[in-house]
């Protein structure tokens, strides 16, 4: 299938749902460029993130999912920033035709597309080994953004949902075994937490989707804030499946396994109650997990008062594990 | 090398120079995504392509040729549209961390970058078979970007430069032969049309820029605009190095031969004289090399006058080829 009619196809796939508010966009797929209109008064928010087959998802992931989650983590990174999303673009390489694949691929890509209200507005496709990346473009109010620089001594650390359970999916997959149906969906259909990320506009002083890990990531929050933080393991909000798991093969999938796509963010201290309210109108939950201070790292601290040290931090794409960076 | 270290590296390398204008980033590489001002008179122009190894570039290329080239055909998009560029994002997938690869390859994508005063805000890194996927952004004057709709009968067309250097130097290297430097370059570091596509916003009815060869492209105007074209092949200008090649070797390389990315507009009747000006201004060859019909597809009369029937219409880059379109 030549180039052009495959984005054809997929823009027919990837559309707009009938009655969708006017989106600014000028001009979309089949032109050299997408033409697309800013408002005056909002800052254009954009990021890429690719999905590698073998690499970010196992190979034989359903093509559903892997068209939800690459467009997933994208749009992850724009609730990070308190942005609404408004378009994207993909770059598709496919190792060969498969109409099946793409009808599901693109099915899970629109299904999340069109909960969003958001338009492919360009893309391109190549043939070799299948990767995807997207370019996710958002909106923001000018100078609103949230960004990872924020934290100060005093502030309190706290995430959005739970973290592990797409970890411990794989973790299971990777044992050969059948993860349970909640942390196989939280594996393949994360939901980013757009909502979440608007509403802490105004609140949070930084904020960081969850990638990686949480120790990574916060780390990228400590070390652009020029700021430490002190976490309480006992505190880490975990799904149902890992309760059952002793503590230390529970905190690692927590702390680096990673594919969380939650919030992390810091609050100053005393607006508790204001995170409180935003996890009554979003439905999700928002748990304090830590203090900011004026040293520097990540301190994990066990319920009983005790210093844990993981074997690693987060998913690092090059090269061996580093260890602990902080 | 972990993903952030290798994003910061190429941040360091890939900057803008000393004394570049504002550019309107407020917040570049180092958070969830970029935050980017646009003028209130103005419209985004947004396009992304990517380039796979064995695929759009031989596997031997140099790295320098691979940065410049993966910038270089994102610019031309914008060209194409009359747009300005001023920011981009990059997708990398590497096989493996090399310093010195990576290195040259910044090297000449900072190069193309630093001449046209354009800025990396965001990256991403996986690891995986090589790919680079860039996320051009550019900006246009309201309601001012070329479209490739516009084109009417009786309209010229025209190229930007020299048709079929770069499709005759993969032909020879195809051959085990060596290509002249000439046509080498153009194969390896393409210049986009950037100050033509300006120069020609409010003159050309219509623009596309060539990477998939001229048939192929000028195709696309076509359909968009519900026009034909008939194209005198005696006027296609040709690099020097084509010369010598018998016409029915010479005319494919320049009709379906693809990565010429050169500009291929349309302009109204009687505007010749404001064609040579802009060709005078830009230092580029600009040649009307045929006019719109009221029929469809292309008509390639050979300086006899006779219908000439090239045996492919462009690259194609899923499946087997499809012959004519038109």
């Amino acid at each position: 299938m030549p180039e052009f009619d495959l984005i054809g196809r997929l823009k027919d796939l990837i559309c707009l749902p009938p009655g969708s508010p006017s989106t600014g966009c000028e001009l979309g797929i089949g032109d050299d460029a997408a033409v697309l209109g800013v408002p005056a008064d909002r800052e254009l928010v954009v990021c890429v993130d690719t999905l590698v087959e073998g690499v970010h998802f196992p190979a034989n992931t359903a093509p559903a999912a892997i068209g939800h989650k690459a467009l997933a983590v994208n749009l992850s990174d724009l609730a990070a920033m308190g942005a609404i999303p408004a378009w994207f673009l993909m770059a598709l390489t496919l190792p060969a035709e498969n109409q099946n694949w793409l009808d599901e691929f693109a099915g899970g890509m629109a299904e999340l597309a069109g909960r969003f209200c958001i338009s492919l507005v360009g893309g391109d496709t190549s043939s070799g080994p299948l990767s995807i990346s997207i370019t996710a473009l958002g909106l923001v109010e000018k100078g609103k953004a949230m960004t990872r620089s924020g934290a100060c001594p005093g502030d309190l650390v706290a995430v959005s949902g739970t973290l592990g359970a797409a970890a411990n999916a794989l973790s299971m997959l990777r044992q050969g075994n059948s993860p349970c149906p909640d942390d196989q969906r939280a594996l393949d259909f994360p939901l980013p937490r757009l909502d979440t990320g608007r509403a802490l506009q105004g609140l949070a002083t930084s904020c960081i989707d969850l990638s990686d890990g949480l120790v990574a990531d916060l780390g990228h929050i400590l070390e652009q804030s020029g700021v430490g933080a002190s976490i309480d393991l006992g505190r880490l909000p975990a799904p149902g499946s890992l309760n059952a798991l002793p503590e230390e093969s529970r905190w690692p999938l927590q702390l680096s396994g990673g594919d969380d796509y939650e919030l992390c963010f810091t609050i100053p201290r005393g607006s508790e109650n204001r995170l409180k309210e935003i996890s009554l109108t979003t439905s999700v939950e928002l748990t304090v997990i830590g203090t900011i201070n004026g040293r520097s790292g990540v301190e994990l601290l066990t319920p009983q008062g005790e210093l844990f040290r993981p074997e690693a931090t987060g998913y690092l794409h090059f090269g061996p594990q580093q260890g602990e960076k902080q």
